[in-house]
């Protein structure tokens, strides 16, 4: 048997906005220390990783492992059957389950909904836990913004990091141009701008992914950047008390592919 | 003469919002109780009807029975000339008039138009007065939202009343669902969930219907669902001492259609 | 070298954003009393006039008159760049630029753009400083509704002037309307009504022109319509502190047009 109830099941709505423009058919894992899903993007560029912890659940019980086959779109149509002040439990009885259980409640109101699942044929990969020569935690809301802008532009992104901060860059057909985002300890944790470089790094990117992920901006105000050179980056939401969502996107290694 | 002063004039526009989706072509009928409008959706399939009362006007004055046909997207391309403060008069001199004309009042503005009419062939449907086995009575806003929610399931939408409460439920080839409404007092009119079953309903409908007719939850925090085993149900939004606009739509006779 | 710096960058966002609809590429004169721009619509039946002088800007230099041949689409693109709450400065090093930067200050980043200019052979027309018959000064939300409004029932609009007020008409398939604004001196600017008419005017114009204008009543709480019979209409909105926006539009000659 497993359960997995959000107390706020506004978050997990949130998860799935913050996906569902990169992926389509997913794997849900679930085993005895939470939630976790890994894919590709569709077209098999960037790698999309959630880890939720059992901890950050109101209730959470999961006796063997499972793996739940979903159609994003699927279960979007039928979240969207759900309040933003809703608590949502998960829930199944089946060993191979065949659907998948959904209770939405709220003061006035019970929905129960059944989710089809299907059978993927994903496998996990791997991902080393490696150190990064450059971490950059800064206002996710900022990096959205800078993204979308700069995307305007030209679809080709560079980043460069130093000790005092990170350089964004963009040079198109029509012109080029630069954004520069300085540390800063304000005070508020989520207008920080903190700098962790061991050696800066210079590379681009494709930022139609990056804005493809935005939506996950929702889920923490902090964006966290880990970079090393010619290394794949990650983009990483920290999910409070529960985990986080990540993006590994590679870059792109000839230089000449953005001008 | 004919003259009708609407002192809330957005009142009237709000109407016009509610049943565009519905009815293209319709005969306003005016005499000395009171407007009137019925019109069958262009798929005739449901049937509208909307009652106003003299009484509910600043100013009513009908000496001699009137047939205006109107273009719906015609008047809403009048109305939308005017603000959400003004008071709306409508007048026509004639007794078999050609035009309909609009007086829009506001503190600094008047505005005056002339909508040209139509002659439509429609008749009028008797409505016998029937009784109702479950009367069930909600906020329309959580109404509209199960029924566009629902909808994005399955374009059958099941519902099933009880003393207890009423249950909405749908069944897609993405899996199944349903949303249960309790009864309750609630101290504010518009949460309340009132429920006057004699004998339980279970009846299908085209959930379409109800989202195409959902813009008429702005009439009223309430909606009253009145309905018996194998009969059209009424969707009625009451028109504060005014009168009341009433959606009649038939059910799915064979279950299985909603597979 | 020639530099201006807006200290309210949003100001020239506005400004660009009002011309974008009617103006494809346009060149930007600089010389040392500030910066213009005249240019046809892509239509060549209205005239759109920019004057910003030097006064107006935080910082300006210019010691050399420069045309600047811009892409009002890329250097919306620029823009977009910037923040609402940005300084923006514009600035070129060179007699002939091939290139005008951008920089946009905030608290936390700074930004830097290059946009790549154009050669575009366009004369300057002179525009005669004649006096108007009827000058009619009304909040410009109002003017834009009104135009918007009416311009769904037909796409010429009756503008008719006298001592009391301003009245726009408008006759199409559907019926016809007339909206009648009267002179008033309210307490404040943006909501007075001023006529100024030594001989009353009745033309008609092509709505679409003022619709596609709309967008600068984001510049001044009020228009400034100036008209003499048969002649070119300006519709000018005041920036304050720095100069004006103007449209030049010609009357239709045939009434029968309207129709």
């Amino acid at each position: 048997m497993f359960e997995a109830k959000f107390e706020d099941g506004v978050l997990f709505k949130k998860i799935v906005e913050a996906i569902k423009e990169l992926v389509k058919n997913v794997n849900l894992e679930a085993n005895g220390t939470g939630i976790s899903l890994q894919a590709m993007d569709t077209s098999h560029v960037a790698l999309v990783a959630l880890q939720l912890n059992e901890k950050g659940f109101k209730k959470y019980r999961c006796e063997k492992s499972l793996t739940m086959g979903l159609s994003i779109e699927n279960l979007q149509k039928i979240l969207k059957c759900s309040g933003n002040d809703d608590q949502i439990t998960l829930r199944t009885q089946e060993e191979e389950p065949t659907t998948l259980s959904f209770t939405f409640e709220s003061k006035n109101r019970i929905s129960e909904f059944q989710l089809n699942l299907m059978s993927l044929d994903q496998e996990q990969l791997g991902v080393p836990d490696t150190d990064y020569s450059s971490v950059i935690k800064m206002p996710s809301n900022e990096f959205t913004k800078i993204c979308r802008e700069l995307g305007n532009i030209n679809e080709a992104i560079g980043i460069e990091t130093s000790k005092d901060g990170i350089k964004f860059y963009v040079k198109g057909d029509i012109g080029e141009g630069q954004v520069s985002v300085k540390s800063n300890d304000g005070e508020k944790k989520e207008e920080r701008v903190e700098c962790d470089v061991d050696e800066p790094v210079n590379l681009s990117f494709a930022v139609r992914y990056f804005n493809l992920f935005n939506k996950a901006a929702a889920l923490s105000p902090q964006v966290i950047l880990s970079m090393s050179q010619d290394q794949p980056l990650v983009i990483e939401y920290q999910i409070e008390q529960m985990g986080s969502l990540k993006l590994y996107l590679a870059p792109k290694i000839n230089d000449d592919e953005q001008q």
